[in-house]
């Protein structure tokens, strides 16, 4: 079964890296067993597996054993690990969570973006909506900072000024002006909006924002200017959950 | 005032990507004006600053107004902004402060470390101790990463078991069994240890630890192995420093 790679094959995997292609063929790139693995076992539809070792169990006819040459070709890691997936990028879900959700106002860092859709599965977030220009969700370094929980969390792309007008629900937007979080009374349902990592919420999402927190600091000078955006959300879901506990 | 830089002044900096050289050089590099600005108003010495415009605050004979073509032979960045800096590295202080310390058993990666740093000064937090495998902090990676919150950080690089043996303080341990930290008694007072991005807190230091916390997840599936180390680091000062609003 083992084979060599088609210069048409490389060029399809190689063409992936970009938005443009991913979006008009519909495709995109999982690198790496964990990674793969997990895609597998999700509702994700496997296209093309290339692995250097035969230790997946997937359709016969979507397999490729290739060498670590090959490998190399397609891969867009330094080092890349075993195999190289093409999956499907399936129709977003259209229903909104009934609990609570996130929202990315134009947050642009691959590495953020995958760190926070890590955080949604931890938190149980199912919903995650992005402005269209927050960074792609099936770029693959966005993917591989995943680490599979893309698999488990709904990524929509939407302008996120209507998206919020449309929905009654209560949104919250982080400032470095409002509500103390840890003083707050905070709702089991609600949408909450992170900013872009330069410049935070824009003015025409700030407008929507029911409520605006703040993460208080607690060093003596206070200089730091802004918590990463990924630092931001992980202290607001913990914070919002932990109330659940409380109740 | 305008300089052209020398081979001799290019290699140096050039070098000083490398960790060996900065030990031995003693050496640094800052870059982009935010950054460079955060130094110069802190306790950091200067050597050299190079920049495009002569928009600093800087010993005359420490300053060089430099081309842009000249920028881009001594930059790290793609895209370098206006200005690059070389500071000494200062020796570390060796007073443990009182109240919260962070300690980081083999954090690997540069971008961790910076936001690492950075949610120390968010949160008050004095001093940070950093196993020797652990990422140098004058990595440009890091220093990058952390917008200028390690002027106000004091990170020091130690022995990690034998430290924690010599400190009576009480040391807390992020593991994915633990007591629960939402409804965990917390100390204003305490270590609390993050391991390595794959492979957690080590057995050595493991055997330090005196209470094993752990953040707990919400989803229904619960398979997201962990969360990333930053994040992890932000949950946990966001609840120890919480508490003591509470008090």
């Amino acid at each position: 079964m083992s084979s060599v790679l088609s210069k048409n094959q490389i060029k399809v995997v190689k063409s992936l890296s970009q938005k443009k292609n991913r979006q008009q063929l519909g495709l995109f790139i999982v690198e790496g067993v964990k990674g793969i693995s997990e895609f597998l076992n999700s509702d994700y539809s496997l296209v093309n597996l290339y692995t250097t070792k035969p230790i997946f169990e997937a359709p016969e006819e979507l397999l490729s054993l290739i060498s670590d040459a090959d490998l190399k070709k397609i891969t867009a890691l330094k080092n890349p690990n075993t195999a190289l997936a093409v999956f499907k990028i399936p129709e977003p879900k259209q229903d909104l969570d009934p609990g609570l959700v996130v929202a990315l106002d134009d947050v642009r860092d691959p590495g953020n973006l995958g760190t926070i859709i890590r955080l949604c599965d931890w938190y149980g977030v199912k919903s995650l909506i992005c402005s269209l220009n927050t960074v792609d969700c099936y770029n693959s370094k966005v993917v591989q900072a995943t680490m599979g929980s893309l698999t488990r969390v709904n990524v929509q792309y939407v302008d996120l000024e209507s998206y919020l007008k449309t929905h009654s629900i209560e949104v919250f937007g982080t400032f470095l002006e409002g509500e103390n979080i840890y003083s707050s009374s905070l709702p089991e349902r609600g949408i909450i909006v992170l900013g872009n990592e330069g410049n935070g919420i824009s003015e025409a999402i700030e407008s929507q924002v029911d409520r605006k927190v703040t993460i208080p600091q607690f060093g003596i000078v206070k200089a730091t200017e802004s918590l990463n955006v990924a630092n931001a959300t992980a202290i607001l879901l913990s914070e919002f959950r932990r109330r659940t506990i409380e109740k």
